[in-house]
C-alpha cells in the first residue's frame, strides 16, 4: 500500500532511464508521487494499491524529466541588442570594440547593476526557459570579473534558487575573459580568481563548480590549471568551456582534471575525444551559439557517438553570442544542425544534462526515489519536442516547490 | 476633441511607417483608439484634447503594429515528427517516401482529418505565433489536392479567422503537389484545379489570393501560368513559391502576373529581380524552411536592396521543411542567417508583409485610420525582437476584436 500525495495518471512517460526501449518510454502509465519524489512510476496496469490525495488526469499527455540547462550565462547587465543591430548593418568587431561593445560593456553593465536589478531581468529570460519546460539550470558568473561583482552574480544565481521556481547549480567563471583595468597585468588577474575571488566565494557556499574558458583569446591552458588545481584543493568539480573557435587541446585539459563536462568542443580532435570518454567527462553542444555565431564546424558528435561519450545539449543563454531562452528551441537546433537525433537531444536536456552537472541522482529521470520534477506536454509522440519551434508544448510543470 | 475608447500612454510606438527616423519611432509616445481603429498617434506632448473611456499606462513599453505572417501552411493534419526522427535516425529520403512519408503523408492525413480536427491542429499552432505578436496571418491550402479536400482546408481558414482572434488572408495552393493518384496523368489534375477546384472556392467565398508551387519537383511554368490566367479571369491576385530549390524563372514569372509576392527565391538571379522591382512584387524570405533544409544558399539579400525590392519575412508554418510556430523566431533567424537589419526584419513582419498580402491600407503601420492591430511588448528598443530566440517579450495584443 502506497500513500502517496498525488497520482498522474492517463499519460505516457518517457522515463528517459538507459538500456530499454526508446526515450525509456512507457505508454499508458502512471506516476505517484510522495514529499515531492517519484514514489513509484511504471505502466498504469500495474499500478500498485495506493491512496492518493490528490489525481491529475493528463488526457494522453506525455510526461519527461523535467528539463535540464546545464549551461547559461543567464545573470547579466544589460543586453547587447544594440550591438548585434550595429554588426548587422555592417559595422566591424573592431568598431564595435571600439565604441564600448562586446563583453566588455556586459562586464560594465553587471559592475553597475544592484543585485535586484540583476535578479529582474535574469528572472525574465528563466520565463523563456520555464515556458519551455525548464526545472534545474546551471548559471555562471563571469560578468563581475572583480571580487565584489563575481560574488554579487552568484548570489543572484543563488536567489533565483530560492525564488525562482527552479533548481540551480552555480558555477563560478572567474577566468570568462581579462577585466578590462587587467589587460595590462593579466597575471595579477589571474591570481585574484585563483586566490581571492574564488575562496570567497567558496566561503559563502555560492559555488557549486569551477569553470574557464580555454581558448587564444580567453586563457591559457597553464592558466586554467591553475585555477582547476585551487578547485580541487577546495573539493570542487571543474568543467571548462573547451575548442569552441580552435583546438586548444580542452577537451583533454577537461579529461586531465576529470571535468564534469567540456562545453562546446566544435575543434576537438579524436584524441580529446577519446580522453573525455575515459575520463567520463559530458560534452555539452550549444547549438545557440553555433547559429548565432554562424558556425560552420560542427561539433565531432560522430566521433562523441563513436567513443562513447555521453552527450547533454545547453542554451548557452549570454548576450553575446546566444541571446537564446528556451530549451525546446535548443532541442531543435542540436537536431538540425547538430544532427542529433531528437531521443538524444531529449537525453542530452535530461539525463546527460543531470549528468553534466553531478546531480543525475537526484534528476533527469524518472524513476523511483528521485525528485518528482516533470514536464507534461501536448504531444503525441517525444520526437515533437524537438521538430517544432517556437510551438508552446508545454502543458504543465510539476517543480520540487 | 477626439472621443476615444482608448489611450495607450506610457510608451514608446515603432510606427514602422517610412521615410522618417528608424522604425518610425516614436519615444514617449501616446495613441488614441476609437471603434478599433488608430484615431490619433503621436507624442505624447502632442496629445489632442481627447476623452478616452479607458486607459492603458504601458510602462515604458514599446508598440509595434500587430506582426503578419504572410506565408502559413497552417492547416495540415497529423505532423512529420516522425519523419524527422526516422531522418535523423539515418533513414534517407527514399525509404521515408517507400514507407508514405513526404507531402503524401500530409495529403493522406488532411484528407482524413475532419474540419473540427483541423481547426484545433491549427489553432495549437496559431497559439505559438499569437503569442510572438501575430494579429493577421496568411492560410494556405494545397494539402487537399482534390475538390473536397481543398475546400475543407479553406473553410477551416475562414474559421480560423472568425474565432481565432486573428485576420486571416487565405491562399489557394492547388499546385502544390501532384496527388499521388493523378501521378500518372497530371494534366487531369491541372485542368481540375484550374477549372473546377478554384473556381467552386472562389464561388464560396474562400480565396482571397492564388498561389502555385513552381519548381521542377512541382508544376512548370506552363501549368502555373494557366493557373494565374484563371486567377486573373476571376480578379483574384497571384503569388508564388519561387526559386526555392533551384532558378525556374520564378521570379520572372511572379512579375509578368504582378503577383504580391514571391516567395523563398533563394536561386533567383538579378534579372528575376529586376522584373520584381518593376512589377512591384514583394519578396518573402522564410529563414524556417532555410535552417530546417539546411540550405546553404542564401536568398539575394544584396541584388534585392540593390533593386528596391520589398522584403517581407514570414514562417513558412508547414509539417515538412519549417515545423516554425513563432514570428520572433523568424525575426532572429531572418537576421542571423540572411542578415537582414532588426529594422528591415520588422518591418518584413508588419509593412511589408501587409503589402505582400494586398492589406497595408488596413494594418502594417501604426497610422491614424489604420486598424489598431498592436503588440506591445516588454523590451528597451525594437532590435531586441529579433536579438532573442525563445525569450517571451510580449506583453499584450489589441486585436480587431
Ligand atoms: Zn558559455
Ligand atoms: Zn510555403
Amino acid at each position: 500500500m502506497i500513500q502517496a500525495d498525488r497520482l498522474l495518471t492517463d499519460c505516457h512517460v518517457a522515463t528517459m532511464t538507459e538500456g530499454g526501449v526508446p526515450y525509456g518510454a512507457i505508454e499508458d502509465a502512471a506516476i505517484l508521487i510522495k514529499d515531492r519524489r517519484i514514489a513509484w512510476v511504471g505502466a498504469r496496469a500495474d499500478l500498485p494499491v495506493h491512496e492518493a490525495v490528490e489525481t491529475d488526469r493528463l488526457e494522453g499527455r506525455w510526461v519527461t524529466p523535467g528539463l535540464i540547462d546545464c549551461h547559461t550565462h543567464l545573470v547579466f547587465g544589460g543586453d547587447r541588442s544594440g550591438e548585434f543591430e550595429k554588426r548587422l548593418g555592417g559595422a566591424t568587431y573592431e568598431e564595435i570594440a571600439r565604441s564600448g561593445g562586446g563583453i566588455v560593456s556586459s562586464v560594465k553593465a553587471t559592475r553597475e547593476a544592484s543585485e535586484d536589478e540583476l535578479f529582474a531581468s535574469a528572472m525574465a529570460r528563466l520565463e523563456g526557459l520555464k515556458a519551455s519546460g525548464v526545472n534545474t539550470i546551471e548559471i555562471k558568473s563571469g560578468y563581475g570579473l572583480d571580487h565584489d561583482s563575481e560574488l554579487k552574480m552568484l548570489r543572484v544565481a543563488r536567489r533565483i534558487g530560492r525564488e525562482g521556481g527552479v533548481r540551480v547549480r552555480t558555477s563560478y567563471l572567474g577566468l570568462h575573459a581579462i577585466p578590462p583595468e587587467h589587460r595590462a597585468d593579466r597575471a595579477a588577474y589571474v591570481d585574484k580568481a585563483v586566490d581571492d575571488i574564488l575562496p570567497a566565494a567558496h566561503a559563502e557556499g555560492l559555488v557549486d563548480a569551477v569553470d574557464a574558458y580555454c581558448e587564444p583569446i580567453a586563457f591559457t591552458q597553464d592558466e586554467v590549471s591553475r585555477l582547476f588545481e585551487k578547485a580541487q584543493s577546495l573539493n570542487l568539480p571543474v568543467k571548462l568551456h573547451a575548442d569552441q573557435l580552435s583546438d586548444g587541446g580542452g577537451a583533454a585539459l577537461a579529461a586531465r582534471y576529470r571535468a564534469l563536462s567540456a562545453d562546446h568542443i566544435e575543434h576537438s580532435t579524436e584524441a580529446g575525444v577519446a580522453a573525455m570518454a575515459k575520463a567520463g567527462v559530458v560534452a555539452v553542444l550549444l547549438p545557440g551559439a553555433f547559429l548565432m555565431l554562424r558556425e560552420t564546424k560542427l561539433p565531432p558528435v560522430d566521433l562523441l557517438r563513436k567513443h562513447g561519450v555521453r552527450m547533454a545539449i545547453a542554451s548557452d543563454c549570454n548576450p553575446g553570442t546566444s541571446p537564446v531562452a528556451s530549451m525546446t528551441a535548443v532541442l531543435n537546433l542540436a537536431c538540425v544542425q547538430f544532427r542529433l537525433t531528437p531521443e538524444e537531444a531529449l537525453a542530452g536536456a535530461t539525463r546527460e544534462a543531470a549528468r553534466a552537472l553531478g546531480v543525475l541522482n537526484e534528476v533527469g529521470t524518472i524513476e523511483t526515489g528521485k525528485a518528482a520534477d516533470l514536464a507534461v506536454w501536448s504531444i503525441t509522440r517525444p520526437a515533437e519536442l524537438a521538430y517544432w519551434l517556437g510551438k508552446p508544448m508545454l502543458y504543465k510543470r510539476y517543480s520540487h516547490e
